[in-house]
């Protein structure tokens, strides 16, 4: 299919031509093959005939790519991903992928290849174990969120960081797919047949619709800090190299200055749907015991980082209360990830190839709206875990 | 003084020219004053000998007007106020001063002539009453609300509100004048000598300050919809023309995306020290009542808009949060109004001019921090009516 984007449109033909001309790759023989896994672009592998890592590309098409073109989305959002992936290395260095270079011109982003390593999502799935990586995510959320805050970031600074890192389409995206659409009646929303009914009473459900609405207010409004904006565990890779644990956080295109706890719910919505998925198949569970890791972890990080803080007139006390208030966003973004792969557009795996999806799902869209609904008053991972506890998916007891 | 500022520098000499040069003037005779009040910038009026309304001139210096060139500040804040003047134009063109000109190579706007108008602050000062100052306030602060938050303007327009909005220079003002200096010692800071023990309270205020703190990040990153950002009594004229009333917001070069309750907590916060004045004064008392009004005009106006919203995902029971939080927002940011204009940098002639300003000075203050540490559970306008009503200025009875 050729479709003219107005740019070159990489494929398995043209990518040598592409990396040796600028400068990526040198006479040595080169193997290509396609990768592209995500939803909205196109991701290669180059490597040596030979085997070792080689290089990645990944490229913006004009429109979402398991879409087609009939969904048209700028690929200016590569610029918006090369941009977070820079403002990131300047904190994390460590967590995300390296980027050898941009190509502004062809929405292309040439970067570390991570072939070696597997998609934390994909991991689970097969029944791994999340090993280092939520102790990486919660000090990388608190890393990016002291760093791009008024905490860590003079205000003058912020402020152009805010306007730098405006990312709107891509954040009307999730405005509409993850918070709004899988609450009202909408073409891109579909379910399980058995969830109809289940479907129904969330669309008619005013207070999960308020709630909702307050969420979806402060992801549009509340510029606390740089975000990753789309954390969930296929924007994760697991694996070891040289007998280290490795864990990247990659695909930051949805990056911009949101609530901070949105990241970690994300995150911790996506474990909680795995802890769905393992109780379903009866297999070991350490999922929802993610929550308190990494919520420790991003907790004892901040700390860590707050005597540097440049603004000194924020006081421990309010570093109390922020954190209270992360934590409560946190819980409420989670529920809002949960619904949305369960009545919303885009699915998951985790889900979809349970033998039986139905439980699973059941449970994971009524725990979404607890975490909603109970947010305010849920005061700690101890308080999730019950809940967790009381998902007995496996047993058929849930309601 | 002649100091070079790197562009032309009006005065009462060359404004007469420079009107003529831009086209603002013909051949006319003209008459040039200096009217400059405010703290930062120049203004001039400039009118035919036969009277009659002529232009205003008002232009942005490279410094602090009041401090001089010891104080640097970038003239580029003009350009943020005629930004803002074309902005609330589109949305409330009745209540701000007609802009005709601005010439950013002098930071210089020619605008409608107000010097029939008066000063709000002065005209209470002088023992004048409200008329529909308040009512026009409420409107003019949900109109701008309504019309550049998520609720009226769509999702990816303000993100580029947002972006060419930033005012970081002027917001680092509030940030620090307002929002941090009068709770910490700081050579910016005076007080009346009565005072001394009570600001050194203040300062060792734990609680107070971290309930500042809250306010303070909420005005540095809570991105609700563009504010006047400086809605003090000094910033409102008011008078009669052909019969009717008139009311003029102007001075908005502090206007960015903040906090929705910010601009009616600075007015409810003059309000209130208003009040404390006329107490003290033994004058006619319809002062707080002005809360209600323009609170009422605030919440009328906005639901009166709500069914135009863009974002109709934002449902009933969400407007009426939102206006909750804009009510805590405005109480908490009157009170820290109140207290630097006691406390602070810069001092009001309200209190100043008093024969005695040490009585209605501790009222303001503590009625201040009553705002602040209550603002959560101050539930409408009568429970501020309640705490004004136990001020008891002229009594001496306050602590």
């Amino acid at each position: 299919m050729m479709i003219n984007a107005g740019y070159l449109l990489l494929d398995t033909e043209n990518l040598a031509g592409y990396l040796r001309g600028l400068g990526h790759w040198d006479d040595a023989p080169i193997e290509v093959r396609e990768v592209s896994d995500g939803n909205l672009n196109r991701v290669f592998i180059a490597s040596a005939p030979d085997g070792g890592r080689g290089l990645a590309v990944k490229q913006a098409l004009p429109w979402v790519r398991v879409a087609g073109p009939s969904w048209p989305l700028s690929p200016d959002r590569a610029d918006a991903e090369a941009r977070a992936y820079r403002q990131v290395a300047d904190v994390a260095p460590d967590v995300i992928p390296r980027l050898h270079g941009y190509d502004p011109d062809n929405h292309a982003l040439t970067m570390e290849d991570m072939s070696d390593l597997k998609v934390l999502r994909t991991h689970l799935n097969e029944g791994g174990g999340y090993g280092d990586a939520s102790v990486r995510i919660g000090e990388f959320s608190a890393g990016l969120a002291f760093a791009t805050s008024d905490f860590g970031m003079p205000s003058e600074q912020r402020k152009a960081l805010i306007a730098a890192s405006a990312n709107p389409e891509l954040c009307k995206i999730t405005e509409d797919v993850v918070l709004s659409e899988p609450y009202i009646e909408h073409e891109h929303n579909h379910w399980h047949p058995g969830l109809a009914e289940l479907a129904a009473k969330v669309h008619a459900d005013a207070r999960l619709r308020t709630e909702v609405a307050a969420l979806r207010h402060a992801f549009m409004s509340d510029a606390q800090a740089l975000v990753h904006g789309d954390l969930h565990t296929g924007s994760i890779m697991v694996g070891t190299r040289d007998g280290a644990e490795v864990v990247r956080v990659f695909d930051p295109e949805f990056a911009f200055v949101g609530p901070v706890g949105f990241d970690l719910g994300v995150y911790w919505g996506n474990v909680l749907i795995a802890e769905a998925r393992a109780q379903a198949l009866g297999t070991v569970k350490d999922h929802a015991e993610q929550i308190a890791v990494s919520w420790d972890a991003f907790v004892s990080e901040l700390r860590r980082r707050w005597p540097e803080r440049v603004d000194t007139f924020f006081d421990d006390a309010y570093l109390d209360r922020f954190l209270r208030r992360v934590w409560t966003d946190a819980l409420g973004f989670a529920g809002t990830e949960m619904i949305r792969r369960v009545i919303g557009y885009a699915h998951v795996g985790d889900l979809t190839t349970l033998p039986d999806p139905l439980p699973a799902s059941r449970a994971v869209l009524l725990l979404g709206r607890a975490l909603i609904l109970g947010r305010d008053r849920l005061d700690g991972p101890g308080a999730i875990r019950e809940l967790v506890d009381g998902l007995a998916v496996g047993t058929g007891a849930h309601r």
